[in-house]
């Protein structure tokens, strides 16, 4: 026998942890699965400078655990699981995950988006062994060392500034140019200025290349020559794709890029199913904006459980 | 000769100053113009339980002061002047002021919503004097006094629940009956067995009796009995409007409660004015959501700005 839930939170991102917040506060009986990491990619990030209420910034983990914290004081159960699928059951949800099935009357996905891959030889490779995602995590490892970034979006900058606080020298490979904030650029125009980075627009990384166990260069190309650059390791900021790989086989409709389709309550094409933050088609990717994402959804659980009971 | 901003943000609640630190960080020359309170009704709030990121709760006012820090630490000006309208001229938009013109590239509305009144005898006369709108502002003048409050959503059960701190006994009118959060009704009940709070659901006020300077008791209605109670204020919890009368003359479409129509990005029916937080249709009405429109916005915004120039 599965115990009912008012509401099952699939990931524990700022949207999921709000929402769980304000389905506390309304009385849900709340579990939130998360497969990994409490907090999400915030977990992850160094310092986080436009969060508002923090006028001199916060870091990632301490803001992941304000989350938690607060989300636990108003009842939230938080379990490590992974969910796999969900389904309809008359009036119920069946959210299936690698422990077991949780039945709940509404549920919300949460489950954010994981960093894209560059699909290259070596990549898989080399993973940990000087093929990192994550500067917050693994910049740390590259003390004076020579690194390659490849990316260049917002937070493709933010993570090569911040590798200047370890590295000797980084090489920043970008398939296009920089599209990032005015700040973020006058910013990297100091670091190439003070030799710490050097840009190459129009290069992008064909093969990473490794000695036993790790990383000594990359083969770039700029589609009319290859070089190689020697390297420690390479740090990939391409972006991230939307954790929607368990919903496939159902019925909720997804966009071509995999996000869940809402409509302005946010719930998804599957009736009882909501979606809040960068798993949603629509999404502005900001903290912020996820966390109002998630009060916004749980308002909306809470009207339409009010309703059906 | 005035200069050009590129934005000019009405307002200075949390999607005004949440798209100030947005704005400012994508190197925008930004003002904020607020007629009165920093932080807006943020700012008078004596404790904050919902915002995601403070786990044991905030003072409002700490928080609307840290909002403005983050804004003025990213450039943002801020100036007291009330807008009293705004036009189109060819690529700029005019914002009209009681302290003269100002002139931008695009404009955020974000003035959020005003204590709606009851609009009966002795409210406007007695203002001040026995008749509030704001318990954590005024709360604290009625210690060991006997109160009545007026309404029954969460904020009114919220704010009757902060006055028991001062009060000696709270008489509570709610026109039909209380809709709020469970927990608040947990907690209401609890005041209510603790003979702090006798609530009155059917029961509305219908004149504010005072005698010289102070109010001294209110006439009361369940639409077939009349009823005197004496007290020594009353708070009035009757919700808030949308404060937008200053876009009347303007092309800006509003909804029939005056809310601002927006379209996916927030911007209104004026081409370079958006609109965010409770002042806009469609609105949840919470802080964080607030400020997850102004961190929409401002990425809009700015995406427009680098479109037209």
């Amino acid at each position: 026998m599965n115990d009912v839930w008012d509401l099952v939170i699939i990931g524990a991102g700022p949207s999921a942890l709000t929402a769980a917040v304000y389905a506390g506060r309304e009385g849900l009986k709340t579990l939130v699965l998360e497969k990994q990491l409490i907090g999400g990619q915030v977990a992850t990030i160094d310092r986080i400078d436009n969060y508002p209420g923090f006028a001199d910034g916060v870091e990632g983990m301490t803001l992941a655990q304000d989350f938690e914290s607060q989300a636990r004081r108003f009842g939230a159960v938080i379990k490590f699981a992974e969910a796999t699928g969900l389904a309809r059951a008359d009036d119920d949800i069946v959210v299936t995950t690698d422990s077991g099935q949780m039945v709940a009357r509404a549920v919300l996905i949460a489950t954010g988006s994981s960093y894209r891959h560059l699909n290259i030889p070596g990549e898989a490779e080399y993973y940990g062994r000087g093929v990192h995602y994550c500067a917050t995590c693994d910049g740390a490892l590259y003390r004076d060392k020579e690194l390659v970034t490849v990316g260049g979006a917002n937070s493709a900058v933010q993570e090569a500034l911040f590798l200047t606080r370890f590295a000797r020298h980084i090489t920043m490979l970008v398939r296009s140019w920089i599209k990032a904030d005015q700040i973020l650029k006058d910013q990297l125009q100091q670091a190439i200025n003070d030799g710490k980075i050097t840009l190459m627009e129009g290069w992008r990384p064909i093969e990473i290349i490794g000695t036993n166990d790790q990383v000594i260069g990359v083969r770039i190309t700029d589609d009319n020559n290859e070089r190689r650059i020697d390297c420690d390791g390479i740090f990939v900021f391409a972006g991230s794709t939307p954790n929607t790989g368990f919903l496939q086989a159902t019925s909720i409709e997804l966009t071509e890029t995999g996000l869940i389709k809402v409509d302005d309550n946010l719930m998804t094409t599957m009736a009882g199913v909501w979606a809040a933050g960068d798993v949603r088609s629509g999404a502005v990717k900001q903290i912020v904006s996820a966390a109002g994402d998630g009060a916004m959804a749980a308002i909306q659980i809470g009207k339409y459980l009010r309703g059906i009971k």
